[in-house]
């Protein structure tokens, strides 16, 4: 692509980094951009720059926050003892859309992906072994969408709080096989939650 | 959609005012920035408000440029007595490609379109008829898309230069109907425009 103006030609090579965004769709966005007011643009920047520098993670279940302690951790009509690890805070704004949940979370950031070079390490999981050891925690619900990656993840944790005293359970497979939590529609979801059953059992089928 | 947090909630809402880019898009987006670091999205945000705000549209065609006239307007090997008309800057960009045309271009900046309010005021046509008057154009080339508001406005435009001593042509129509410039492979497009037809005959056919 050549381009009459090199603002236009970084602005364009920008925008195509989003995942998604090729050159061309890139280059609609930024022309889209053009016909708007100035003020349109600037207040999206500004959105963009303050968010990424400003926002913070939950210290307790590093869900995104504006606080130190997120909205659901902070809530004392929340149930501490019962917390549903998910992948990423998606899953945690579509659980919470079910209104079939009243504990606490726990975002991993992402699933164990060798293939990506994922680890544990680079998961938030010993914040998770920690909590499980202190033991104010009763049951801990697997709430990872249906792939292998959610499966290795799964039985990574279960196997690090082995001899714990926490009841483990796994989320009812109605969310088909394969599929990511945050496509499931908000029946499917919710009642998954409540047809949750015992981690080892879902080891069985 | 229910955020955890404002300044999420915020950078979600102004990404997905971008055109095609719905709230879920939005989201993964932001979330997306949120995993890279910091300084990959101030780079990201700089590029656009610095291109919103510095940008220049050449004083003479219309095209986006960094400097007063852009640099097909500055380049003294370029034909400046034939004129190619296009829509917008994509359409300049997909010529270019072509290798096929040597003069210089007019950019209306959009097509007449009573349904979406665009009327011959919104677009620059009257800086293109006063320099048609000028007389140092022999030629003008109409390269809208060829769909009905395309159409429209090569007839105003054509009637709007009556009695002026131009020709007027049309890219030949290899473009297929209904389609627009920017989907057009460069083969079709660069041959388009070395058979094109004088305007007068594209109306009969
Ligand atoms: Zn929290
Ligand atoms: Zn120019």
């Amino acid at each position: 692509m050549e381009f009459s103006s090199k603002l236009l030609e970084n602005a364009v090579n920008e925008m195509s980094q989003l995942p998604g965004i090729g050159k061309r769709t890139a280059l609609r966005l930024v022309l889209h951009m053009l016909r708007q007011p100035k003020e349109q643009t600037l207040d999206f920047t500004k959105a963009l720059s303050t968010m990424r520098t400003e926002i913070k993670l939950c210290k307790s279940c590093h869900n995104i926050s504006d606080t130190d302690l997120c909205d659901i951790c902070a809530n004392p009509n929340r149930n501490e003892s019962i917390v549903c690890v998910v992948e990423d805070i998606r899953d945690v704004m579509a659980i919470e859309n079910t209104s079939s949940f009243k504990g606490l979370y726990h975002v991993l950031g992402g699933k164990i992906s060798p293939m990506d070079g994922i680890g544990p390490n680079e998961l938030n999981i010993s914040s998770l072994v920690e909590k499980v050891k202190l033991g104010a925690i009763t049951e801990l619900i697997f709430a990872l969408g249906s792939t292998m990656e959610g499966d290795t993840t799964n039985f990574y944790i279960f196997k690090q709080i082995q001899g714990c005293n926490v009841k483990t359970s796994t989320i009812a497979r109605g969310i088909s096989v394969g599929n990511e939590l945050e496509y499931t529609d908000e029946v499917t979801l919710g009642r998954s939650i409540i047809n949750r059953i015992p981690f080892e059992a879902s080891l069985k089928s």
